[in-house]
């Protein structure tokens, strides 16, 4: 087999952050089979509101490179990534994006600002949306129904 | 005088990016008069492919006010925030954006996905861009220059 998702780890690290009170999404960056990075939103623990989890595994695999591009690696995520995250995964040069749930509501790759459509936009991942989506969106409302 | 501009400190601070090697674009996180965070552009130093000013100074203003909303508190940068950075500023809730030099090529306030103008945009600052633009774009030119 040529392709092993990296989806059902994805979804553990979404399932973690929930247990840790953050929003349900979790992320990771792989080169073929190798994990470089994976990791769920930090965004309340760290104070930060930049720590979605695509940004800190990007920051992490990219600092284990040793570089800030991250040329010939692919981004596996639970949900559609936000235009913060999209121009991130621009910039880092990542070559592939695999994502779960769509975001109509805080989306910027499908929906919102679509990132990577602009021509100005100097590099697109080749997308692939939809992947086990039907567990990430149920992660997600199982926990924004719990807060209310 | 009510309004004291940050950007003269934003401006030091794109010089010592440039003096580190890296793209000289300067930012400053303020509440009024103080200042929370000030630094540059880190991109080559941190191999983070988003150690851009304005993120790393939402990040350190973030941690010391022991908060992921900056409510309250004003941007200043010398350049148009990229999209990567205009959607971290609309997630931290920056209450005022002042930039200066517009980005046609990288933008994304004015120019590309114009991430604040989208309906699907929770929180976008006020927003005034052409700040000391002369002395902003003047340093990016020199550094490219430089560099060819």
């Amino acid at each position: 087999m040529r392709f092993a998702s990296h989806m059902p780890r994805a979804l553990a690290e979404a399932r973690a952050a929930a247990a840790r009170g953050e929003t349900p999404v979790g992320a990771v960056i792989s080169r073929g089979t190798e994990i470089l990075a994976a990791d769920g939103n930090r965004v309340r623990e760290l104070s930060d509101p930049t720590a979605h989890a695509e940004i800190l595994v990007l920051r992490a695999a990219a600092r284990r490179l040793g570089t800030e591009r991250l040329a010939g690696c692919d981004l596996t995520v639970t949900l559609e990534p936000c235009p913060m995250c999209a121009g991130a995964i621009s910039l880092a040069r990542v070559a592939r994006l695999y994502y779960g749930a769509a975001d109509p509501k805080s989306g910027g790759v499908e929906h919102g600002p679509r990132v990577f459509a602009r021509s100005t936009c100097h590099h697109a991942p080749e997308i692939y949306g939809g992947i086990a989506e039907a567990a990430a969106a149920a992660l997600l409302r199982a926990f924004f129904a719990a807060r209310r």
